[in-house]
């Protein structure tokens, strides 16, 4: 399948493959240009991010809320961003066993998350991914966390919508929940809504309900919501899909949802900087010759770490052809 | 005051400030290494962390540690870092008024946190005023932080020895505690083990010492230990000085001392690197002819953020003369 080949090679580390992956991704871009210039006045995409809690029931509620967009037309790209399987050396999410109906779906993609990365290597690949998934048809792009680390808040600043997941659980059972993570939700959905949890969630909520009034909405034409579900018994979610469509109409009319993606464009430029301009430093030529003499200065009292970093930065900024071979004179 | 004027000097943000504060800096290295190669066989000073939630009593704390050191014929220097005050734009921590004895005590000196800056910044001027202090003749630093962000691993890395203090308080008042942070502890101080609060006290105390059982010692000779104090009467200061002094013995024996003051050296370096390479980059003047019009770019979708991000830093790298004004052709 291309799309899972062309997303293979925007994961991929090695520098000739980044060059072409580079090359294809701008193609794409220029192609999603052409069709909202001559189809559409907005993205005709639309990109949620989801978010929960262990035991929140992730899984089941996207191959569920995955299933009932495939059969309302749409087609359904589910992308994970989980930088701790750099650690376990692999993936929980997007493991295609955890939703066997979505991923036999001729219209939905299913990608686990890249087997090794930083969380910022991570959100790079997952970005590029979004723009390759919408290239090739995907009109709904549900990006999922498994919440390790500062995960939530990088998929949060990469989709148009953030849902964050709840499990009916009281007290205790929700310290997994991170702070700041309500903040920037824009409908909190309490899952597993059915049978004897069915009180708890109505309680959770409520609970939720007063919780949002406390905080200050991101948008001038939302205010964050909290709906219910039941996977199992398939309830609220065609209820959901209404409100997340009355979000995107809201957002799109007010020129929110365009503004918002011009930030976060811009938002990722700079995070990719930051990433990579380490990596830059450390490869180059100049400061790898004096790095280990500075290290030992350093270690031995000789001169200040804020000095050595200091003429090591100098190094790096005016020494820049040194990595060519040649110093011009 | 010298040492005052100096340590304001490595605060300075203008860069004429800055050479001068670098020059000062390695005098007084070089200065502190000829005493130590002529006196003593190991670091004369000894450099402690604090750390603990709010209502610990940390101001009182120190006071009562403090005079208790200068009356023992130690010279004594608290300094703060607090990240936070960056955004209230004034510091709670070092302010004199906290301590009013040990301010006043002529062989006691107390410097408040840096009015601006973010955790990097005010990390490098702790560690240059740390060195200063020194340099000036104190032999005991005391290094406190709020706990905001990060700043107490921070902490941590910048001294000899770090001690959490916990007040006798339960369950839910204890959630302020950050994860990990015991595990970077090598003394847990129960803190205000005075008349109501002592059963309460001896409670936290076998809490923790059974907590600490299941932590992996971060030393080959120091298994970290929990110790209670009163600074309303003034207890248990003496015993705990006595508990630091073992620590320092054992360490300083083993080679431990040494070795993490290099190892802390290092890493120093490596976070100055980050947190200065980044202004470098935004003040490199090609990258800011550039920036406008690939910010730009990047926001109409005309290229990936990844593709922006390679060729700035390629700019950066690549064209490194530009600051000068001439492009050697």
């Amino acid at each position: 399948m291309a799309l899972a080949r062309a997303i293979t090679l925007v994961e991929a580390t090695h520098p000739g493959k980044q060059k072409q992956a580079q090359y294809l991704l701008t193609k794409v871009l220029q192609h999603n240009q052409d069709i909202e210039h001559h189809s559409f006045r907005g993205p005709r995409t639309f990109r949620i991010g989801l978010s929960g809690p262990p035991g929140a029931g992730k899984s089941t509620f996207i191959e569920v809320l995955g299933k009932f967009l495939t059969n309302s037309g749409h087609k359904v790209a589910v992308l994970a961003v989980d930088p701790s399987s750099s650690t376990t050396g692999g993936s929980l999410l997007g493991d295609k066993t955890r939703m066997p109906n979505l991923s036999c779906d001729m219209s939905a993609y299913i990608r686990a998350s890249p087997s090794c990365g930083t969380l910022g290597g991570v959100t790079r690949s997952t970005n590029e991914a979004i723009v390759l998934c919408e290239g090739a048809g995907y009109d709904v792009i549900l990006v999922e966390t498994i919440g390790v680390g500062q995960s939530e808040f990088a998929v949060a600043d990469m989709v148009d919508m953030f849902c964050l997941l709840i499990p009916p659980a009281g007290g205790d059972e929700l310290q997994g929940i991170k702070k700041g993570i309500v903040e920037v939700s824009d409908v909190v959905v309490v899952t597993k809504c059915d049978g004897d949890l069915l009180p708890a969630a109505r309680r959770i909520q409520s609970e939720y309900i007063s919780a949002l009034k406390f905080m200050r909405p991101r948008s001038a034409v939302w205010k964050p919501q909290v709906a219910r579900v039941s996977a199992l018994e398939k309830a609220g979610v065609s209820e959901l899909w209404d409100l997340t469509q009355k979000f995107r109409q809201l957002r799109l009319d007010s020129g929110e949802l365009i503004t918002t993606r011009r930030k976060q464009l811009r938002l990722w430029l700079a995070s990719h900087v930051r990433d990579h301009i380490m990596g830059r430093f450390q490869q180059h030529p100049r400061v790898r010759a004096l790095l280990p003499d500075m290290e030992k200065m350093v270690m031995d009292g000789l001169i200040t770490p804020g000095l050595a970093a200091d003429y090591l930065l100098e190094v790096f900024v005016k020494g820049g052809r040194g990595d060519e071979g040649n110093d011009m004179h």
